[in-house]
């Protein structure tokens, strides 16, 4: 389908399900933009999921998010349980207009959902010529070291930063060796995921996506993956109001009540130290580029590079929609 | 020997070598807490190395050191070439008043020099009851994921955070899948290194610690370590005004001018958002050590615990130094 065409369908979907019309936007770019970036576990395969929870209530399609000023450069706001799309849209465009106006924006959310990709937010940023640190928490994924059950979300660590040209440095990183949503993914077209980065829930290894599910993922790099998720629960979760700790409910398993998930945004201006940051961040590209490469490797690649290349591509053409993806935006819109 | 009799001779041997009183006791005290957390890579087996630094005039030991205020909340210092742990000292300390009457301080620093451990400046905050976010760069020791050859440092990633307890949380991690002191202690040491963890500089896994050091560290998580150790040099180095790039020298192999390491000092006040940060951190953590354990392990520990328990139970004892060091000691005081 066009891009065009499939944005204004997902907007009707989403107005259909009582999201105001500006707020059904934010959602349908932010789920399209998962598409064309190459990351369609946090694209259209979750529509459904959020039609699910408004109409079960525990999304608030017609919140009243409240933004609570602490000083010119800091901003909480309780998100009323809308949909994460949004509270983090006003999040990051709060924290912009405050890192333009004092060097230095900070903003906590609480009472949000799963927003996507936090890398779309930073992006945000980016494109304003800003530095940014974006931090969320998730449902339980990973376990702690020493845990045998599953507590911290897959929590990423996401930064960007302009590079002086347009493609942006968005380091988006999740920290478990899989992303829950590719696990997810794998279980609904029947495939398997790689060795080595799950358990299933009785501690054994497995590439049985469904059992992986049930299971344990894997954190990177073992006891610090697992002490840079703790991180993020505290940076996104505790500090903020939101859920920390385990009680982040899975979006599509658990409508027991709203996700009260939490994000922190943490935005720069580039120069605030020195005046000719673009210079700078340009030179240590530059560099790091020009050294010599590992036989196969053509060139080095910043974080971000593939992935807004992926969108350039995929932009040409229509995007593909699966049967299944099919079936729900059909149900969906009728 | 003695803690104190250590600090004193180590303060004395700084003084010899034209530091101010002051300055020489901060150095002193991070060396010697670095040897009572267990981590000697970072303690007494670079006394000589500062030392050799400040007599070829590439560390000033006499320097005049500028805090510009940006605002309120943020500044950015010029250390002047000072040995880190001064600047590093000094940053901090803005940086935790600036959060203290501002509810956030943000310290760039540049033209400073190996600081120790992030984790030692990290805990100053989170002993005011601080949030901190620590970062700096290093001399050159990862490969960027594809290069064949080293250029970020171990830069690593540190986060404090109180916990409403007398055992604060401090996440300080490498993205080095082994820190670059651990490899220097080994091949003084004549000691193997673990398999997996570095090449030699023909792109071969080596155990050999001398091998390693001419050649590759790994960094952790393969790309995603590599994409770490890039947001890292950005924000400590290209942002403050400091080296990046691969710019930084070794600190004990060249001696052709400063190393003019950044640094960043993120720190946060924790009731910033909410009211009852202490309650809720308690909680996470007591959620959290509650979870089912796999075989053999008897408590889940948070980041910082068990080096806070290494302290605890060094103090008690005099400090082993080995006859290197005391050879070191010996020429240094004399």
């Amino acid at each position: 389908m066009k891009k065009n065409k499939l944005k204004k369908l997902i907007t009707d979907i989403f107005i259909k399900h009582k999201l105001s019309e500006n707020h059904a936007k934010i959602c349908s770019e932010a789920l399209v933009n998962a598409e064309l970036v190459g990351a369609p576990a946090h694209g259209l395969s979750r529509l459904k999921m959020y039609c699910d929870r408004i109409n079960k209530k525990v999304i608030n399609p017609k919140p009243k998010i409240k933004i609570k000023k602490i000083s010119q450069s800091i901003a909480h706001i309780d998100a009323n349980n809308s949909i994460g799309f949004v509270a983090a849209d006003i999040g990051i465009k709060k924290a912009i207009l405050n890192a333009k106006k004092t060097g230095f924006g900070l903003v906590g959310i609480k009472n949000s959902g799963h927003y996507g990709l936090s890398g779309y937010y930073a992006e945000q940023a980016v494109k304003k010529n800003l530095i940014a640190l974006v931090f969320t928490n998730a449902p339980p994924a990973i376990a702690p070291h020493g845990a045998l059950k599953t507590l911290f979300g897959t929590n990423p660590i996401c930064f960007g930063s302009p590079t002086s040209n347009k493609i942006p440095f968005i380091l988006d990183s999740s920290v478990s060796m899989i992303n829950r949503g590719k696990i997810r993914f794998a279980a609904r077209a029947g495939k398997k995921i790689p060795e080595g980065v799950a358990l299933d829930k009785f501690g054994n290894p497995t590439t049985n996506a469904k059992k992986a599910l049930e299971g344990v993922q894997l954190p990177i790099a073992s006891y610090r993956g697992s002490g840079f998720a703790w991180m993020v629960d505290i940076l996104s979760g505790v500090l903020t109001g939101g859920n920390h700790g385990g009680k982040v409910k899975d979006p599509f398993d658990d409508f027991t009540g709203p996700q009260n998930i939490g994000h922190l945004f943490i935005v720069m201006k580039p120069n605030i130290f020195v005046p000719n940051f673009n210079q700078r961040i340009k030179e240590n590209i530059k560099r790091i580029k020009k050294l010599p490469k590992i036989k196969g490797i053509k060139e080095i690649l910043y974080p971000g590079q593939n992935k807004f290349n992926r969108y350039k591509e995929n932009s040409k053409r229509e995007i593909r929609i699966s049967k299944n993806i099919f079936k729900d935006i059909d149900i969906l819109i009728s």
